[in-house]
Order: structure tokens, then C-alpha cells, then sequence
């Protein structure tokens, strides 16, 4: 089955559109965004931001920006969609973010700056004045590691006062780490909103480290960025045994609804890759799995061809793959899809536009919460 | 009664002082910092931090890079004490940070780049191999401001397991808000640290947002930066009330230790005056009060003077004072103290050196949590 992923959704009590500023510069009210950066004795001032490819559907890139009589370089984008954007300047050569704007977030090891562009979908990604969730940094121990591991929890509004919830385990891709769906997912703020207009169901949403070699994100992890490259221990061989860990750990810790009716599983690229081989490996676990442009591809192994029939048979409520047309791993995901057409394996294929970027995969997740936990 | 304050600590298990690098930028083995700045195409490239007052005593300023041959500019400083430094670059008038540094935090709506300095102080603000206790971010209601508000909670390790755990009440400065004594003041990482090492007892940290017209930082805030100055609520005429709003929240929402024994309050620049009024205000709810570089002054406000005189007939254990020889606020905590002193008001004073800045924050407060809840 194909459905359409990415249509315009657009909040009951949208923002109203209105011109303001961030920092030095300004949302028009059309929708388009003047950037305004004074830098007098600068050679040359670009920017780039991934709302260029969003406006006119040209590559990601940037733009020249022009020099005013006050030292002040700007450049107007076209009218912009609903939606969070990311960007950066250059100064003679050098990249840096919007010094005016404290709205940051790191991807690996790159900064950029934010804005977010009101009156649709942009705002699932604001803090609105809705009930809240908590979300929770904490660290459990991992006997597979041998060491303690940072893992980020969201609980949804009203779980300080009872009852069972159930659980959606959502894991980052390479390079990402435990706090990226929170910074650049904006999971608490979709969960709340979604769950505030009555669109998902009230979840905890559990995001751990997915590089198994790290304790956490460098920024938090008592190896920092000194770690040895020799140091890592190697990831697939023992997925099966330290996720059933994170499993262990969350349901001794957290009211979560036991059993796989309560539990779902997705991740972004290297995660969907992970998700596709945990919830294979750990059967009857997951009701609901769930591949964002995930690095898989043809399935030739025999234990694992073995392990995907099981899962098939054993039977689960929704597998659900969402690939955008402009990601490198397309072609892996035909191939994958390919496989699960050849054994009869009930899937949802979802399409949209766009690359291997930030923003599809907040919009996979708004699209997919929405189905979890209905039954 | 006056105590020296800022001897170096050490800690047991020392990081070994080697080279190693922070981006493009490097940590000599003598404690000294190169700072690297690919710009082949700037004409002027310069680095400033709050390293360079602690390397040598000159006010907060700036050095001069010079460019190599490949167009790497460069600049290396005096052999640095260990400790945490922010610093940015200017490239061509224009301010940034690290482009090759992920370690950042904001200060107001200033950010800046981030590197640690081990081998002494520095290491209590690093994730060490100790228990790590749980952050929570999460939302209480306020009736006196009508909206829900965020504070940040830090529980210790083995919070989980049960117990009861004394609560320190953390309030920040002016411009800052509810994250900025996890980004900035580093407190996780210390309370970790020093409860690992047996210097200070197990204990909940509070974090709430001390603007009483805001719900939490603007980066987390449903009203944003659009928020207009004239929205903005009075703030101490409501502090007593919401206070106590924020007491009964954490009282009836974790396992504390009732009574007063069991509460501290400190807090930095405008939180320290904030808690000053606090603490006289709630007669018989805090123990333990610590002004970090606190906004006071003379006390001539004769219902002020009341309620100061019952907090002294009315004792507690500890009220501590620290303020830095540098610090623009120094003047008023003297006259804060003649206040004290004349109707003879125990405290506790601490003098640093040095001014207004996080440093000295992170150094009171190591100072403060070991004398907290010892009886």
C-alpha cells in the first residue's frame, strides 16, 4: 500500500501571520524572510539554509546577499512555507551562525541557526499553550557495554498522576545522538501538540543512544570528543542484547502498557536500519515499526530473511516506510520493499519529497504518531 | 565571619593534562590553548574570552590571530588554570563562535564556544564516571501568573530507588532563565561530581524561570521573543506567592525532606536578591540561604526590616554570602552586610576575586553545596 506523506496540515488556532523579527532579521508577513547581518568591513556575506530548496525547489544552497550603505548585508527569500528552517552565513569564507538569533541546534558537529515560519505546519514545532509533557535526561546501566548510558524520555502531560502509558521508541541516525529528536526532531513539541488536538494518543516517547560505542553525546559523555576511533565496539553484532536492555530498563522505570500492543519502534536512517534489525530480533516486542529513509536495502542473508518471515507470521498492526525521492537511500528502500513484496509482508509505504533532511523526518514522525496505540 | 573562597580544588582522579584537541583549536600539554581559525579570505581575525583575565589579570579582552601560510589564523595564550572557558572569534568585525567547536552554551542571547581546562576545578564541570543523576524539564501551573511555567529539576543517583532527598532551590540572573544553571552554571555535572566524591549530600536541585512575566526561557516559550515589554507583570510584588507555588509543586511532586532542614535557596546577581526577599518572606521554609553576587543593598524599607529581624529571631543554619572583588554589585553586598551586621544577622561572607561571570557561579555554588543539609 503507497499513501501520499507530507500534505499541509495546518493547526486548528494557526499563528497569525505577522511580520517580526529574529534577531537582526524578519518574517515578512508574505512569508518570506529578510536576513540582516552587519559585518562593515566584510569582503562577501552569503546564506544558505535548507528553506532555499523548500521555496523554489532548487538544491540546498545559498544565496548572496547584498551590502546596504550601513554595512548591513541582507537577502529576501521567496515566500516560505509553514515550517522550521535552519541556516547559516558565510563571512569571507567563514561559516557561522546568525550571531542575533540564540535559536540554534547542532546536527553531528554543525551549528545552525533556526526560525520557524507560523501558520501551518511550522506550528507542530513551537511550544504552543498547550498541556506539557516532561522530558527527563537519565542514564541507565548497560551490562552489554559495561558502562552507564544517557537516554532521553519524554512522559506525556498528565502521567505524573497515573495510569499506564504506552511506548514509542524513537532512535537517531549516525552521527546524531540521544538528544537530536528532541533539538532537531522537536518531539516534545509535536508530541504535545499532537496529543493536546486530540491527534495521537498520549505516549512516552524513549530516545537512547544508537552508537553503541558512546556513552552519550560527546558534548555529554565522560570520553568527550578524545575517544579513540580504535575504542568503538562494534554495533549490529550486539543490538538484540543492549536494546532489549533499553526495553528492560524503561519498563522498570516508567507506567508503560506491557506487552507489543504498547510498544513501537522507528528511527531515521542508521535508527531505521536498527529498527528494521530490533524489531526482527526481538520478536513480539513491537506492535508498530516504523523506517524513516532508513539505510536498508535487499535482504540476502538467510538468518535474517529467516528472522523478517517470523516477524511476518507472528504478525505486528503497522509497518511503516517513509523514503523521500531525493534520498540516497531511495533505491535501498525499493530494494527493501522489493524483499517484503516477495515474501508478503503487509507494509505502508509512505513518499514524499525532499532529501535526507531534518525535515522530513519531523514530518514522518507527525505523520506516523498519529496511527500508534489506536487499537 | 569572613572565608577565603575559590582554593583550587583538585580532584582525586585527575584527568591526565595532555594535548588534545577542541575542534581546530588544540590544549597544550602546559595548560595553554592555541585557538585555530581557518579564514583564508578575512583581513582581520581576533579570539576573546573570560580565559584571558584568569591567565594574566587583564580585563576581559581580546588577542590579535595571526595568519599562517594557509591561511590559518592563530593564537595561543598563557598557560591556563583548569577550568571551564567560553570564547568566540571576530572575523572582519563580525563576532562568532567556533565553527569546529560543538560545544556551545548561550548567555542571555549571546553564544558562545565552550572548552574545559582538566586537571583541577575544570573537572567537576565534565561528565566524569560517577553516578549521574536525572534532569527533568517540566511544567507546573502558576495560579498567581495564570499559565503553566517550566522549571528544571535535577534528582541525585538512586533517586529512583526511594528515599527522601533535601531540595536546593537554584534561581538565575537576570536575562537568564530556567536551563541557564545546567548550560552556563554547569550543575548537573557538579552535583554529580561532588556527590561521587562524598563533598556534598545527595540532594534535589530546583531550577525555575525567575522572570515572573515569562513561562520559561524564550527559546522553550509558547509567547517566544515576541513578546512584548508591556505584557510584562511586575515581579517582586507576586515572589512571596509564586514561591510558594513552586515549593508546593516540588513538595507535593518528588520525595522531599519536609520542613525547613531540609530546603536551601541561593541564587546569582537578580536570583540572589530574589532570594534574599524569598527567604525573609517565607518565614520557617529555608535552612540554608546563599547570595551568589546578589543584587542587594542597603535595607531601609521598614517592613523589610522587619521581616529580616524575624528571620534572624527565627534562625537558621547557614546564610552565606560570596561576591567577587570585581563584581559591580560588590558595593551593595558590603552595604548588605553593615545592614546585617548592625542588628546582628549571622552570615557567612566568602570574597573571590574576579567579577560578574558564570565562573565565579560555578565556584559558589561548589562551595555552597557542601555545607547544605549536614545536620
Amino acid at each position: 500500500m503507497v499513501s501520499g506523506c507530507g500534505e499541509e496540515r495546518v493547526m486548528r488556532r494557526t499563528m497569525v501571520m505577522s511580520e517580526y523579527s529574529i534577531g537582526a532579521s524578519s518574517i515578512n508577513g508574505d512569508g518570506s524572510v529578510t536576513f540582516r547581518l552587519a559585518a562593515p568591513e566584510a569582503q562577501r556575506v552569503s546564506v544558505s539554509g535548507d528553506f532555499i530548496s523548500a521555496a523554489d525547489g532548487t538544491a540546498f544552497g545559498g544565496g548572496e546577499m547584498v551590502r546596504n550603505g550601513d554595512g548591513v548585508w541582507e537577502y529576501t527569500t521567496l515566500p516560505l512555507a509553514s515550517e522550521l528552517y535552519t541556516y547559516s552565513f558565510n563571512v569571507d569564507g567563514v561559516r557561522i551562525c546568525d550571531p542575533t538569533n540564540g535559536h540554534i541546534s547542532r546536527n553531528v558537529s554543525t551549528l545552525s541557526s533556526e526560525l520557524i515560519i507560523g501558520g501551518g505546519r511550522g506550528d507542530y514545532y513551537r511550544v504552543n499553550d498547550v498541556p506539557h509533557g516532561t522530558v527527563r535526561s537519565c542514564w541507565y546501566h548497560s551490562d552489554s557495554y559495561g558502562c552507564d548510558r544517557r537516554m532521553m524520555v519524554y512522559t506525556p502531560p498528565g502521567y505524573e498522576s497515573g495510569g499506564r502509558y504506552p511506548v514509542l521508541y524513537l532512535l537517531h541516525g549516525a552521527g546524531n545522538d540521544e538528544g537530536s529528536w528532541l533539538e532537531l526532531g522537536r518531539v516534545e513539541e509535536i508530541v504535545d501538540n499532537m496529543i493536546a488536538r486530540g491527534e495521537c494518543r498520549p505516549m512516552i516517547v524513549v530516545m537512547p543512544n544508537g552508537n553503541a560505542f558512546k556513552q552519550a553525546a560527546d558534548i555529554s559523555a565522560a570520553e568527550g570528543t578524545a575517544l579513540k576511533w580504535s575504542d568503538r565496539k562494534p554495533l549490529n553484532p550486539m543490538l538484540e542484547v543492549s536494546f532489549a536492555e533499553v526495553v528492560d530498563y524503561v519498563d522498570g522505570t516508567f507506567r508503560t502498557v506491557d506487552g507489543k500492543r504498547g510498544r513501537a519502534i522507528a528511527g531515521l536512517s542508521m535508527g531505521g536500519g536498527q529498527t528494521s534489525i530490533i524489531s526482527y530480533s526481538l520478536p513480539d516486542t513491537f506492535d508498530y515499526v516504523g523506517l524513516f529513509s532508513a539505510a536498508v536495502g535487499a535482504v540476502t542473508d538467510e538468518q535474517n530473511d529467516a528472522k523478517i518471515k517470523a516477524q511476518r507470521d507472528n504478525g505486528l498492526k503497522l509497518y511503516w516506510i517513509a523514503c523521500g525521492t531525493e534520498d540516497f537511500l531511495y533505491d535501498g528502500n525499493r530494494q527493501y520493499m522489493s524483499y517484503l513484496d516477495s515474501i508478503g509482508f503487509p507494509y505502508v509505504y509512505c513518499e514524499s519529497d525532499g532529501g535526507h533532511i531534518w525535515r522530513n523526518w519531523r514530518i514522518y514522525l507527525s505523520e506516523f504518531a498519529p496511527m500508534l496505540f489506536r487499537k
